[in-house]
């Protein structure tokens, strides 16, 4: 194709293909991610999650969030649900995100699965507390993220899905970027406690860095300086609610 | 081939399908579904989840549930990752467990994810807890069941995944086993409050008998009259435990 025809061929891509995002939502990063793996080109709306848009509302009216991916018309929610979409409607296109061995698909659904019910969870918690629940937490999401370090570890890949980006590391990517924030800001960037280090998950850091450099996945990272700030806020407001529901209970 | 030659390829199959479960576990039977609708033949192990194998630990060192899958001496945890395996790998025989266009593939595993993540909650805390509690949970339950009412009224098809059972109806179905057995226990057999009933919901109640009734499920459920005192005794626990923790509270 010459530039033209495929400028053009982009352009009617464009008009199918639409993504309702928000800048700082991981869940839209995923999603950004898998399209770019694949080249696909599409509309992206962002939206005002204190205001949500009709259009929002109407095409994803269970869940209610970002990210939704809209094509031809019809939606498709939930993230881990749109990179398989993704996989299955351009699987003739880029790198296949999820591999084609049923076994090995298998395994890519689990470990994607169980960052969403293992690990996240205690990342959160740790994130969003202090104290006995905070130690708590952190105990539970090491455990986890050394799971996962042994994991790779023993395959010896750069790569969750091998040699290069796949479902798993897109799944677990928005953790690589998000816990260095999360752990600058618990420490105040004083020397306490951190998540990951070189020491306790080598394969684990290493992996961090190797994906957030990756192409599809470097020129889709929202600003530090605009996320730092926004994390920052969220963890005051979590630790002040908190404090306030312990002080109601001892009146 | 002749009947001499179909079980020996019957016999070769079961050495290499294992299926780890237990008897009364939801998780397992919509395995066994499966496995049932694909005619695959396999050895099945009765776990006691009291006092887990070491074959099973060993299998699933993450969540160390059933079912397990073994493929091949491969294992593979998590039941609706289970499903699609057994999609895949037996892609050529029976019925399709997913839909084939990428668009249906993504709202089957949508609505997978919505029985999980919405709809199963508030109805496991309708079962195991009274009061307030209780109501809340109910209102929150019929909410989400009424959503997938609408959806099958609207298909105006027998099933979720269309002529034949599919994979929501495998994850939402074991469901339509055990709500009249929680509403049974739940309003003492009287005429208590039930859950899903033809006046609210008659596509979903007509689709719990015809789901009972087909073929891959109805040789494969447990025996009511086992079934009933142990979900008796489990929401008596919950609610002795859930009243001990009040009288200690205000003591």
């Amino acid at each position: 194709m010459n530039h033209h025809l495929e400028q053009q061929a982009a352009e009617s891509e464009k008009k199918k293909v639409k993504l309702l995002g928000f800048w700082a939502s991981p869940y839209v990063l995923r999603v950004k991610w898998a399209l770019a793996m694949k080249g696909v080109e599409y509309e992206y709306v962002e939206e005002d999650l204190q205001g949500k848009s009709a259009e929002l509302l109407a095409y994803n009216p269970v869940h209610k969030k970002v990210p939704v991916l809209v094509y031809h018309g019809r939606p498709i929610a939930e993230s881990q649900v749109i990179l398989e979409f993704i996989d299955d409607a351009w699987s003739h296109r880029g790198d296949p995100i999820l591999p084609r061995d049923p076994y090995q698909r298998a395994m890519a659904r689990f470990w994607a699965r169980f960052q969403q019910d293992k690990l996240s969870p205690p990342i959160w918690r740790w994130f969003t507390t202090e104290g006995e629940e905070q130690e708590a937490a952190y105990e539970a999401a090491v455990e986890q993220l050394l799971v996962l370090e042994k994991e790779l570890a023993v395959s010896g890949k750069p790569f969750f899905g091998g040699e290069k980006v796949g479902f798993v590391d897109l799944s677990l990517g928005t953790l690589a970027y998000v816990i260095p924030i999360y752990e600058e800001i618990v420490t105040g960037g004083g020397g306490g406690v951190k998540m990951v280090t070189e020491e306790k998950m080598p394969s684990l850091a290493a992996w961090m860095g190797r994906f957030l450099s990756s192409p599809a996945v470097r020129g889709h990272l929202p600003p530090l300086e605009k996320l730092r700030p926004r994390y920052q806020a969220m963890r005051e407001w979590f630790l002040v609610s908190a404090r306030a529901k312990v002080e109601q209970q001892q009146q």
